[in-house]
């Protein structure tokens, strides 16, 4: 750790907090134009912050730092502590009342793209208050691409580097191809933000709930503007629009891009993505038949219901069309299981993801042949190319990780006195990134709203770690890390 | 696979078979003594089996084979096979009416010793059904140990090979070593056995429960004599003796047959026997300070019922003294989570096991480490020894196909309409040989006598998917295990 690299750090959080700021004035012109007076709450955080955040990085600016992995791990955490404050501080503010956990949670819970809420009222909420939310997930949306495409490749976390030797084989110039990469992902963000918003509008909504539920749908998070989510419209063509574009945001952009700009179909042949539409489909066709023949429901309307949750689940999206935990034991054991597995690397989705699946397979099929033949080798493959022993490892580190957080989560949260449902799957909701979990409390027709101070700071703090693939903030905790 | 190995696992199943046909007769004698007329069944069962093995043990007689791995995995397969059909039977033909699926699961839970029951009434059942329930346990228990210490290590399984290093490095006459070292754990067994029985003769059982549960606690299964468990005692003199009984039994024999036979006390300083008894006494402490502030329960009663129910479980030995699911929430899921944990490698203990948490943890920090520097070597280590790359990719293995497992079971019992705790609790328990789950109907003041049929047959698979650590079974299907 030395005194350049602190000052750059600092430098940098407060150009994003600058940037931050600016966002702010969208909630404050929407609640000025709808004559709520949270448009004073929204000014005067954006002014502050704004202020706060461009005196700091006039006093730091100095010469670019040399990037190394150091940089790399302080950035990526002090950047998203910075956003989950900034972003509650408004929330905070707000005229609708909230504890300062509850704003922070709140904030996290959109900058992580998780979509779990703790306000109760959306329906009547002054709308800056509910644009302020989707934009909060919207903006995460795109810093968890950054992270999953830039930044955690070359931090080699958690088996991300099978991504990185992807990219450098067909590249000599690292930062020429960012500028143009970073440029082309903002264009296909934005452009599937507005098809989106264009597509529920058309289905259905107002402007304002379709730009709104666009937002948080392309980033995968979750957040309605109504408590009853997508269950408000009872409208099935919403629920086919949502399906399509969660489906869609659950693909790598690195892929998406290519798609977009060049043409390139056969980046589709994607082993994740094989992985993650194959298993989506089945459980998703696996739940609509159980639903059928269990509780009597019309096929159609089963697939998609069952589709629109399940893919909601899985991208990590976390919108509810109904309360599937009603559908039978099956529906809540595979929406719970589903909670865990997430969709691609370099999405907006979150959980184990499906490459590490794709890679834990083939492990286990070589571990499996090598118990006959020891001395035999047999390559462990992700689709062409080879995973090392490193990255293997890297893998299964990271799961066993993530199962450990979500042991010593769930016991904290017993310890706050819930239930074992609302414990298990309120803190595999949050690291997971997913947003309901099972249960009257957390569970797809509850909400946060009722759960304690301290458990929501436990569920935050599972959300950011979950969000930043765990060992990105773990390696902060190790001697090594502040060594010289 | 050639006819020659065919022949030899035939050849070696009868002679099992034909022993365990031996001690059939030790109920018979007792219900006849008791003038119970179950004696017909368990003598016949016995004629039956052991005609039947001696036939086949006579056709299949010949040249000794050459052992090697293949050999090894089928004939652990078939010898539990063997062993779970055979004990089955006089539980089928006996005057207490069982369904077949109900007799096999009870055969299995015994010789797994998982200890879950699916027999109401054992007050009143008479002696010989309940002895041989607790033999089936007793020497399921010689068979696990015998798995442990001699055949997984060489067939590689699941990390095991850290301890062949261990034991290949003092000895170059295996075979030799085996056959003293197979009478030293005989006699161990059988004197631990013998001074469980009088211990708990001592602190108050009589002479027939305190040998059955004897028998039951030095397999670390959990049959016991009463519907209640212990809690139809009532003396927490018992439980005492219990809770040392059991943790002891969750060591591994070996280090028992050093400490018994040379004295070595140094031998304890095993990393996987002082993580094992730190995780039982943190958690069995926590437990009972909780149990004593939350429900106002006198510290010392709390700490005996506290150890004896946290040993029980994490020994995979399955008793209860009370109903520990009612001792709130931090209870009940510390007790769903201690029921993957399991003991020491090599004894008759199930779950992970200690070990393989021990690599987990250093293969961590050692990935936490090069995070920052990537070219520097962390060696992995377990006590004195390296953990080579191999053997950390095969622990991480084993654990990933035990959380598989764990989520196909529970997805299953769903299916058969059980809810989300009886389901996954149910399965975690059957694979772990713990015994009692969470729950009204699998809890520790339940058991499997509701269970459908279709249902036992998932969990008994279980059961043997645990007990022989997976990957001994799953190799069966493997296209490389079958080819010349």
């Amino acid at each position: 750790m030395n005194a350049n690299l602190l000052r750059s750090v600092i430098y940098m959080t407060a150009l994003c907090a600058l940037y931050l700021s600016l966002a702010m004035f969208l909630p404050a012109m929407v609640d000025l134009y709808y004559g709520h007076r949270d448009w004073q709450v929204f000014a005067m955080s954006g002014f502050m912050v704004g202020g706060l955040g461009a005196a700091a990085a006039l006093a730091t600016h100095g010469p670019p730092p040399v990037f190394n992995k150091r940089l790399g791990f302080l950035l990526v955490n002090v950047l998203w502590a910075m956003f989950s404050v900034v972003g509650a501080i408004p929330l905070f503010l707000a005229e609708h009342e909230l504890s300062f956990a509850q704003a922070l949670f709140e904030s996290i819970s959109g900058i992580t793209t998780t979509g779990s809420t703790v306000i109760v009222g959306l329906d009547t909420m002054p709308p800056g208050i509910l644009l302020w939310r989707s934009l909060l997930s919207w903006l995460g949306g795109i810093g968890i691409v950054g992270l999953g495409l830039f930044v955690l490749p070359f931090l080699k976390v958690g088996g991300a580097s099978i991504f990185k030797l992807e990219s450098s084989e067909t590249n000599d110039k690292p930062f020429a191809r960012l500028a143009s990469f970073t440029r082309a992902f903002l264009i296909v963000y934005v452009l599937l933000t507005l098809a989106c918003t264009v597509a529920y509008d058309l289905a259905g909504m107002d402007h304002f709930d379709a730009l709104n539920h666009a937002m948080s749908t392309i980033a995968t998070a979750g957040f309605s503007t109504h408590d009853m989510s997508f269950a408000y419209f009872d409208n099935n063509a919403l629920l086919v629009v949502g399906t399509v574009f969660l489906a869609i945001c659950s693909l790598p952009f690195s892929v998406l891009i290519l798609l977009a700009v060049r043409g390139r179909l056969d980046t589709l042949r994607d082993p994740q993505i094989l992985v993650f539409l194959g298993y989506l489909c089945v459980i998703s066709i696996a739940v609509a038949v159980y639903h059928h023949l269990r509780n009597g429901i019309e096929l159609d309307d089963a697939l998609i219901h069952s589709f629109f949750n399940i893919t909601s689940i899985l991208s990590t999206g976390g919108f509810a069309s109904d309360d599937y935990t009603l559908w039978g034991p099956f529906a809540v054991l595979v929406a719970f299981f589903a909670t865990f597995m997430g969709g691609c690397s370099g999405s907006t989705a979150g959980g184990i993801k499906a490459y590490r699946f794709v890679v834990m397979v083939n492990v286990i099929r070589a571990g499996l042949n090598k118990l006959i033949y020891p001395n035999a080798i047999y390559p462990v493959r992700y689709g062409s190319l080879t995973v090392d022993a490193e990255t293997q490892r890297a893998v299964f580190l990271f799961v066993s990780l993530y199962i450990f957080l979500w042991v010593v989560g769930s016991i904290g949260m017993a310890l706050f006195g819930y239930d074992v449902l609302t414990a298990t799957s309120s803190v595999i909701t949050a690291l997971s990134n997913v947003g309901p979990g099972i249960g009257p409390i957390v569970g797809p027709v509850g909400n946060f709203s009722t759960i304690s101070d301290p458990a929501l700071y436990l569920l935050s703090l599972m959300m950011l770690l979950g969000r930043l693939e765990i060992l990105t903030v773990l390696v902060l905790l190790t001697p090594v890390f502040w060594r010289h």
